[in-house]
């Protein structure tokens, strides 16, 4: 049974839709426009069963618009998916109850930038990389770094609890999150936290809000922290013969180095080929066996030497290859880009793909990579693994051989996913990082979490949203 | 009406008391014993008016003992207050509503120190200071550190999520909760988080605990993250003529010089003579009109030695009267002792206070303080004021004259808090920045939070603990 079925939603209606109209403007309103609509249906999950069409889009403007299409499908009964850009990667903006999908893209306001707090106001459909670009010249900046850093809203890296590539010393989305304007599930509009570095007034709405995938409520304003930019960064490329080289690397940079490293990013040798290949880059390095992008900053250029002769000495003495500095911005972004696309490069290749986001302790994370290799090798597959290795978070590109029957595949993915969870489940991981549970995940979350804890998830939903309007259907059913 | 006629909960008979006996063992409970349970009737609210004797105490060594403590608290519907080690400032562990205090004294065992994943995993009973003292030698430390840090327990600083000395630079307790085991009020024993440095695998229930009073449910162990220690610190005194010209300096060196020290503690005259008698300390510096305790450290002698001196040169500029840098451990354990003891110092000038702690934007603080002084003089009363000023928490000590009736005072504590509150709504601050509502500050929560926002910390409460017996009373009524 799908969620359409196992809610007893309304359709959307032309009175309804007369309603929307009324509150946004008709011109803001998609409705009965099957191509239109078709780019709402969907996120960059690649496989086609993870899309589905809504019966409308309202792109309101503000949040007393917001709040009233909340009412009104509180009224009707009918469901609503909050929408940020459609960069998500587990379906989290995907209205899988069909109904009204409503898009932020209009709110994409720079609100404030308060250099005295340090702290910047920003409307929900901002795209994250605008903020860093508005606050040239301040000297301050904001450190979330999703990948998808270009063109993700501010409200869906929230929503998610993004973490990216700087997570490691800079920590992810949640950290930077001080306050939220949060239209709720039942219309009311409520501020949470503030202009506050510490606030122990009641408990911590703004840290539930934050990873809960869009289900509690949709955020009309954001205050987020900002922190001095550093002025120096290098970037080290290392290149191993070996997955298992490369990422024994990781723990040792940390404890034994004593060096937070900005990022540690991990690639594989098919996701450098896949990355390069996608940006038609031709570098000395794709042919390695793996390659770790570590990062460093700070203002001190002697220490930020230190530091990265510090690492490029033990990735040498643990086998490295190569180790190239680039410690200019060209270079540096030429070799980010490749990381940044190795995403959209494989869901080119192949859409019978399953793009696990795995997290386990960060110590555990070479028994993680050994184990998916294990897992390849018995099933006759590629996982491609790159990401975030310094944070424990690693992306495992469950692919499909071309040779497969769809049958096999749909056979197959329940059993290797059900053997990479169980691992999780040994090594104290959990599903996901930073991309989410939303719809593609959900049906596996009673293998990693207790009933219990799911229990008091759906309470809390309860709680916020007692008629299941707001995006139903992720991360658990209400059932 | 107070909270025990609230609530129609049941007193503890000695049948009771025969139960949990049959629990932890007859030695681990305290029942029809003035002298032992007076010592659980109360935290460091100086006010008498904010003592409840409880009925029983019961100390269990491990989660399953608390487990089906919880569980005959909801079968006899008797209240349960959780108790760490009493150096609270709200209220939090007194028992309100009478019934078992279930203090988690024997539970204080290291559990784990993870080196390789640069975590420690406590049991809730740990004192705070003990964690750093363990891992003295690992090259790791725990950056909580709240004033109380050598008595209070982790399950507290969790619990209220302490601040601190270092947060403005390492940020508050709930950036370092990584894991928590709990035994939820229902008695359920449920693992959330773990030892993972990103988790977006469902709400994030990690941080609704933290901070969540002890209403939530009773921590068994708790996983924290560390970090490299630094090896290098010093410490500024800079001494001002006023408060004004001390707390202008703060937002100044953060934005303009780009430095975020690691403390920067604000001391009024009144506070730093007050610290200095309690400790029949005699400095130099006693007599300035007020103080700036500003930490930096690092790793690189240099870059530290360029801060420590940038600083000075601000606060010099600003017209500090004196600069006394301490960059030995000796010295510098002198001045924060000063500054640690400060709280109990007033606590034995007067039981007639309220010790508040408001928290505002940083930038907001020196319009704070401001008003503060024309209060005080409004009432003709004294509010020495400290702490965190670069966190924008201040700690303000509204202290009765002697010669006040004790009628006058309390007709006047309303008016005189009602004035500073809409001072917070005016600045976009909060009732408390780290010491929490409790039970002292609940009455005072819809002057600065809405409704809407107490609804829903009420459903939370309902969904987690629907026989309201867990820490009943505190920071809200369920009414």
């Amino acid at each position: 049974m799908n969620e359409f079925e196992l809610y007893n939603f309304n359709p959307v209606t032309p009175e309804i839709v007369k309603q929307l109209e009324a509150i946004v403007g008709e011109k803001y309103v998609i409705f009965d426009d099957v191509e239109s609509l078709e780019q709402y249906s969907k996120d960059e999950v690649p496989d086609p069963a993870y899309r589905t069409m809504p019966e409308a889009v309202v792109r309101p403007s503000n949040k007393e618009e917001i709040a009233e299409i909340v009412k009104l499908a509180n009224r009707e009964n009918v469901p609503l998916t909050p929408r940020g850009a459609g960069s998500g990667l587990s379906g989290g903006c995907v209205p899988c109850c069909k109904g009204i999908v409503i898009s932020i893209d209009r709110m994409n306001k720079i609100i404030e930038i308060d250099r005295e707090n340090m702290m910047i106001v920003v409307e929900p459909g901002v795209v994250a990389n605008d903020i860093n670009e508005h606050l040239e010249g301040t000297g301050l900046f904001y450190a979330g770094y999703p990948m998808s850093v270009e063109t993700c809203y501010i409200a869906g890296n929230v929503a998610e609890n993004a973490g990216g590539g700087k997570a490691i010393k800079y920590g992810v989305t949640a950290r930077y999150v001080l306050g939220l304007e949060v239209v709720t599930p039942t219309g009311d509009i409520i501020e949470l936290g503030g202009k506050l570095v510490k606030n122990v007034t009641g408990y911590n709405l703004v840290q539930l809000m934050v990873g809960s995938e869009g289900t509690l409520g949709i955020f009309t304003k954001i205050i987020l922290k900002l922190i001095p930019r550093p002025t120096l960064q290098a970037d080290l490329l290392c290149l191993f013969n070996s997955s298992d080289e490369a990422i024994s690397m990781v723990p040792k940079i940390i404890t034994e180095g004593g060096i937070i490293p900005t990022s540690v990013e991990f690639m594989d040798k098919l996701s450098v080929q896949a990355g390069c290949e996608y940006l038609n880059e031709s570098l000395p390095y794709q042919n390695c066996g793996a390659m770790l992008l570590i990062s460093v900053d700070g203002n001190d250029a002697e220490e930020l030497e230190e530091q990265y002769i510090t690492i490029g000495k033990f990735c040498k003495e643990g086998g490295a290859t190569e180790v190239y500095v680039a410690d200019n911005s060209s270079t540096s972004e030429r070799i980010w880009s490749v990381r940044r696309n190795i995403a959209e490069a494989f869901n080119l290749i192949s859409k019978r793909q399953c793009n696990e986001d795995i997290v386990v302790p960060p110590a555990q994370i070479p028994e993680a990579i050994m184990f998916l290799e294990q897992i390849s090798k018995k099933y006759g597959i590629i996982i491609p693994c790159f990401g975030h290795a310094g944070d424990g978070n690693i992306h495992a590109r469950v692919t499909c051989p071309e040779d497969w029957s769809d049958e096999k595949w749909h056979d197959s993915v329940p059993l290797i996913l059900g053997e990479i969870y169980a691992m999780l489940r040994r090594t104290g991981g959990m599903l996901s990082g930073e991309h989410g549970i939303g719809h593609k995940r959900k049906k596996y979350m009673d293998q990693v979490v207790s009933p219990e804890y799911l229990a008091l998830l759906k309470g809390i939903k309860k709680t916020f949203d007692p008629n299941n309007i707001m995006n139903p259907g992720k991360i658990f059913d209400m059932v």
